[in-house]
């Protein structure tokens, strides 16, 4: 977890906010927002809003008076307490990449396996700038679809005791990470409101729910985010916007679109349970109008995401970049290093409290690999020190240093240099500044090769975090019933 | 030439800018700075400085009376009017990697040509965003040292229209460079000031004048800087400052002795000829504290840069970032990528004048590369794109557009997409969409290879800019006899 104190990014005037105000206003009330489930669309006919068919029609109003009820800042547990995270505020917290079928190591891309997953998350778990195992951060083919969140539950539970994302597909995957999460938390209340000494609430499991955008949430996901906001568990209602698929072709019209599709969800999880942790999600990318692919990390993401901060902090809503790691780049390439530096810099330029993607995303997202992993990690730890503010006092501006050495000479063997050398300047993990023999005498590797070592000998040197038996024997054996109930 | 319009990030809080203050007050009051040239001693001393040896120790007031006397923005001349650049204010201007002595295309690094300097003048000339050619691009070393710097202003004349850097490595090059400039702006004053219509003054070269830090300036150096200052001419004063080697360890002490180097040459300057065009130049880098190495692109170097920006637009001084593309790597790789882009969004975020070093740059500077050009080049399309306000109104809401695609569509048949899909987002040059199929089928090339690809297209259909050729005899003349008197 990193506290961000430098000063926001903001892109958006007073007036071009009031302007996107306005719209989401518009499209709530005059196109709505569909929700493919009658539950949904049963509570908010009862608070009075207008329903036809599976459209609902909004008063904002009523709208920003549920968001309101959401907590700004809440804790999320952790298997192991030291990496409880708060999410909110100028906390930023950095999650694994999320989703993508196909693994990449070096030149070899191939299906996703559990074993992928284990290693992506004893790296998640080994790297301290991550804060956060997603869900799935890489999808295992090599078991069965229907209890999948099971296997990846329990392996990345075994893997790392920095939290876990739970899945989101349906009631019974939502109710199942629930349930594993209770079994995890034995013993302690799932959800704890604020309290007159903490006002932030506690949850112990997160899950990200994504919008079928435009302006439609559909059934699985509503089964989710319903099943999630009944146990008082954090929800991150995630628009997930390709402009000019998604989205209309600007980035006001998306930002608009975002805010409708995000409050309204976030309402919804209000009015089933008010107080219910609720992340306002975006993620904001372009398409390729001449090929149709989807492109990552340009100049629109990096806009949306500084006018995202804004609004979210508009609403007093804890928020979630999608700039992570970013990147279309096929391989770990000079693309990928500097598409995914403008997506993460965006992100901290923004004040984004959960960063997801953070780390090991490569080729728009279809692929998870662990050399991307590394050279996210580079990113991250030059971005933590870039926006940790400089001090500035006497003691800093070493005077006695300038007496020391006078004129033309050199610093090296000053007093004061010789005090803070260690750490007085960021240390790269994978950067190179290598002279040119040198780095030809170690092999002329690249940042791609490098990165690879990085992470072998990151593997070789993990120990796994201690797991109790009582709890790991309870886990497996439920994962071992749910398996069958499933039917795999 | 680009319009930064964008909000400055900026780093230091008032307090903060108070000490520095106070802190390069104290350094040219109490420790001085040391002028290695007989005549600029004498001025300083003319002018009530006390001089002891070869140290002044200023009044700093009086120092800031001088740079009051510095105009805040100017213009430089081309060859080619359309090519003119305005310096100061909200413009940025970029220019070439200046100075490496070696070349690298693909695995090939070698000695520099005058061959690969002609390369990469017309890859200058080429590119919209670059703006003008650093001297030396490139070090030629197949060309005699001595009259080496007319050979490089006249291989570069005759490859791009747009402004060349003369040289500043003594009185005779400087003179040499200043006749140069003189011949080919033929029938102009080489300085106009400022008039009532547009209170900006007009320079016809500009060169760049290093200090050798800490607190001196060596004799070549201040030979060209009076040689420039005499005629009226534009010199960027700028320390170059690898913290750990020439400066304290702390970026606040490197601030400080940064602002008492610039503001003391920069009175020099103003001393010689009130109102002559004087850029506050800012460099500030790293030693790797483990191997002494320099290191590039990390977050000192981005703290730095934005905190530059305050301090320049204090003293009402157009100013230069050190942050170009810089970066350690060896090679055009992922590391390239991030450390680049770091360095040349900081100088966007601070709101650079002039970007020296902005493509081209590899090896910690030591390398000069046209792959690494064409790199820098996508970086800075995406920046100028990402630092153009979002214009936000209702038409860009596009609520048409959601009345047409309703819930769940997709946008890309519609009305408001077809009408823009041509420039409604960022193109880039460089980066690649392709899917994992078609990038294979197309062989698999990474950033650096298509970079390869993209220059080498570049100089095909490249077409040599008009030269009267009287005013190429003319100049061609100049360097004969000038390489003649010079003895090579």
């Amino acid at each position: 977890m990193f506290r961000n104190d430098m000063p926001y990014v903001e892109v958006l005037s007073p007036e071009a906010i009031e302007i996107i105000e306005g719209g989401w206003r518009r499209l709530v009330r005059e196109i709505g927002i569909e929700f493919m489930h009658d539950e949904a669309l049963d509570l908010f006919r009862a608070a009075g809003q207008r329903v036809d068919g599976e459209v609902v029609y909004f008063d904002p109003d009523w709208v920003l008076e549920q968001v309101a009820k959401a907590p700004s800042e809440f804790h999320l547990r952790a298997r192991d307490p030291q990496y409880d995270v708060t999410i909110g505020g100028r906390n930023m917290v950095f999650a694994t990449v999320s989703g993508p079928p196909f693994f990449r190591v070096g030149d070899e891309r191939r299906d996703g396996r559990l074993a992928d997953y284990a290693l992506m998350a004893k790296l998640a778990h080994s790297f301290p700038e991550l804060d956060l195992v997603t869900m799935p951060v890489i999808e295992p083919d090599d078991v069965p679809l229907d209890s999948r969140h099971l296997d990846m539950l329990l392996t990345a539970t075994r893997s790392t005791s920095k939290p876990v994302f739970g899945s989101a597909l349906s009631t019974s995957n939502a109710e199942d990470s629930i349930e594993f999460a209770r079994m995890l938390h034995a013993g302690l209340d799932l959800f704890v409101p604020g309290g007159d000494d903490d006002p932030r609430p506690t949850t112990s499991i997160m899950s990200i729910v994504n919008v079928n955008s435009p302006l439609r949430y559909d059934t699985r996901m509503l089964e989710a985010l319903l099943a999630y906001a009944k146990a008082g568990q954090a929800v991150v209602v995630t628009p997930f916007l390709l402009m000019g698929a998604m989205s209309p072709v600007t980035v006001p019209a998306a930002l608009t679109q975002q805010t409708a599709e995000v409050l309204t969800g976030i309402a919804l999880m209000q009015l089933i349970r008010p107080g219910v942790p609720s992340v306002m999600g975006s993620f904001l990318s372009t398409i390729d109008m001449q090929s149709g692919s989807p492109s990552f990390g340009g100049p629109e993401s990096a806009q949306g995401l500084y006018a995202s901060g804004q609004l979210a902090r508009r609403y007093h809503l804890p928020w979630r970049a999608g700039g992570g790691g970013l990147t279309s780049s096929q391989v770990v390439d000079a693309q990928a290093g500097y598409e995914g530096f403008n997506t993460l810099q965006a992100a901290f330029g923004a004040g984004a409290n959960l960063v997801v993607q953070a780390a090991g995303w490569l080729e728009s997202g279809l692929v998870s690999s662990p050399e991307k992993l590394v050279l996210d990690i580079e990113i991250l730890r030059t971005l933590r020190r870039q926006f940790t503010p400089l001090e500035v006092d006497e003691g800093s501006l070493a005077f006695g240093a300038h007496q020391e050495v006078g004129h033309g000479g050199h610093f090296l063997g000053a007093a004061h240099t010789l005090e803070r050398f260690r750490d007085c300047f960021y240390r790269p993990l994978l950067s190179s500044t290598e002279n040119f023999e040198r780095w030809t005498r170690n092999g002329a590797r690249d940042a791609a090769v490098r990165a690879g070592e990085i992470w072998r000998s990151t593997i070789d040197t993990y120990d796994a975090p201690p797991l109790d038996p009582v709890v790991e024997e309870r886990l497996s054996s439920f994962v071992e019933r749910r398996r069958h109930a499933l039917g795999d």
